[in-house]
């Protein structure tokens, strides 16, 4: 490959992760907002402000949650992009579509945190997982073509860092399955993902889902 | 051009086109916030929740269509920067008037969420964003300036950029039109882009409006 | 000047200026975030529509307002920080000050925009920009000490950036005394600032505030 | 070491680092949304307004305090990773960590504004902080290992850091403790920290907490 090729990709691949990075900070951020803060009269006793906090413990489940998904998602992109030299201008598309559905979560969060199981809203939320996994593995794939991979990178980091982009989706469709037919168990479909990512095919590719 | 002028003025741009990509980046992801979460009892029961998601559709069509507005601005801004590769003081007012305009669109974007067709609100979306696409094309056009323009650009690059920033003004103003008369029809102008931006003499030059 | 103290200081300057920056684009954002979206039935009918986008007049004309003045803050950041090779940890205090200052504007912007001519709500808003303004004038005179000013920059540009810095702080303490003399003639300070810079001893600096 | 090591690893601390960065600056400018900006008739009086506003005296208290300690957190993590030229996964858990409590410091913070003192919202705004600290500290333990520290960092400085990184922690669980036997005393604890940072053990290493 020429090598003006990819000094002039450079600043283009950096402002391309640069404002990737940017909105997941933000969403990773405004997660928090949707924990909405008690609306006590000032002098409300401490038993009405104990009962107040814990009620609030769906929705710190669902922040915490979210807030892994996002920080795995970021740690994943982050390691994907670790691997590539160049850019393309076909990665704007699926990225956009990831940056949607990861810019969603805070909404689909706060249903999750607002309600006991109910279908409808528990599988919005994991549908919302579902198409940030779709699109994540999507843009691994563009982006880990043989002519954007940095040199010196191994073909297995590649084969394994595009197994591992499909860990999420699958969780994530679990997940909606079971929204649907048992809604208590929904999120349980992402526990899955801490003993699958040590399984042989997934290990020792990085750290994110 | 001496090569000093060059080096000294690399620092600038990167931190406006730095704060402009922030900017962009939290317009988008505050979109979502637009999308109110349904206030439901906790225990509200399935089909209650079912018709609360049914009737936020509205809201989700804006969020789409200004998530999709503010992702092809910023591709364009972007692919105009690639071609530009110093940085001049005149470019700083007409960017932050671009700003302006990306950062009301939440708002906006809000007003179209949250009514049936009717003139003033449909009529205040494509205003924004036809101010939107006119700063566009203003910082498009002050930006390709001959002098400002990188080593290896050909003038056919610049002539398609300065051409294609004419698209979303253009469409907007359909809209905006359309908004007065038809409101039903309003964002139908929009549509026109994905065709416009195939002909001849716009093809090739980037991805973005 | 020992040229390894430039070397080791440039990443911790941009990390700084890109913190400051980061700051500045979401209090810039949230601007807009205190318009209010009205809240009307979906059926509204036209006339409705129209007049309550026309309330919202002192809205538009505090987030216009604020827009201008933060970003007439941040140029002017940028433009200091453009003559500026070294970095110094006595900048951190006093910029955290006026980032405190500028986060505090979308609220004092919401005052401004939610009442009519009042001392209180207006003198809270003409008391932040002055924080913002001294607090920008103090890292204006640390950043542009002689021993941290980049190589090639003339004393004439450090004198005049040193003089206009005092502008913003002048202007907001003026329209401060207004809003409790003469509230209705408050934000009238702030349009001083446009002929004040054109005067000789500022004219050249920078374009910001 | 080899210096390829380095070099591979730079733009994924650069990249580390700016997304931890920007969660900060968010983090830091959602706390002004938390200062309610009060609804009152546009045309209430001024005996209202600056009634209003008084009240609002515990809010901003919170808001500074809180403004104070993500401030200095952003510092004390900038100057750890001043020390640093190489880049761990192992930090990317501590990391997320301590940025899932800097992110929740704004809803900590509106419980502190929102209520006279009592013990369960005051402990959870010191159990926050607590956890922030504690997190900081394990990223700075991790950070500088041997292996990662930068060339010419001399071995007191890092041992500086490493002591100093646990002046919040502590703190922090002093003010928790006292959130429980006196909250009115409750962040009393912070103010210790200002002496404490001036004892010879500490003094020296950086401005941060």
């Amino acid at each position: 490959m020429p090598s003006e090729i990819q000094q002039e990709s450079e600043p283009a691949l950096e402002r391309f992760v640069f404002f990737t990075d940017a909105v997941f900070a933000i969403a990773i951020t405004l997660l928090a907002l949707e924990i909405k803060v008690p609306v006590l009269a000032p002098s409300a006793d401490e038993a009405t402000w104990e009962r107040a906090l814990i009620d609030l413990a769906p929705s710190f489940f669902a922040f915490v949650l979210s807030f892994l998904v996002i920080g795995s998602i970021w740690v994943a992109h982050h390691a994907v992009f670790r691997l590539v030299a160049r850019f393309n201008d076909r990665l704007i598309v699926p990225n956009l579509l990831l940056l949607m559905a990861v810019v969603l979560l805070p909404f689909s969060s706060a249903l999750l945190g607002g309600t006991i199981p109910r279908p409808a809203p528990y599988a919005f939320y994991s549908a919302t997982l579902l198409a940030a996994g779709l699109a994540k593995a999507w843009v691994t794939h563009l982006a880990l073509r043989p002519e954007f991979v940095a040199a010196g990178v191994s073909p297995a980091e590649v084969v394994r860092a595009r197994r591992q982009s499909w860990l999420l989706p699958t969780a994530a469709a679990i997940c909606l399955g079971l929204a649907f037919v048992a809604p208590s168990w929904n999120n349980l479909g992402m526990l899955l993902l801490a003993p699958a990512r040590r399984l042989p095919m997934f290990r020792g590719a990085h750290r994110g889902l």
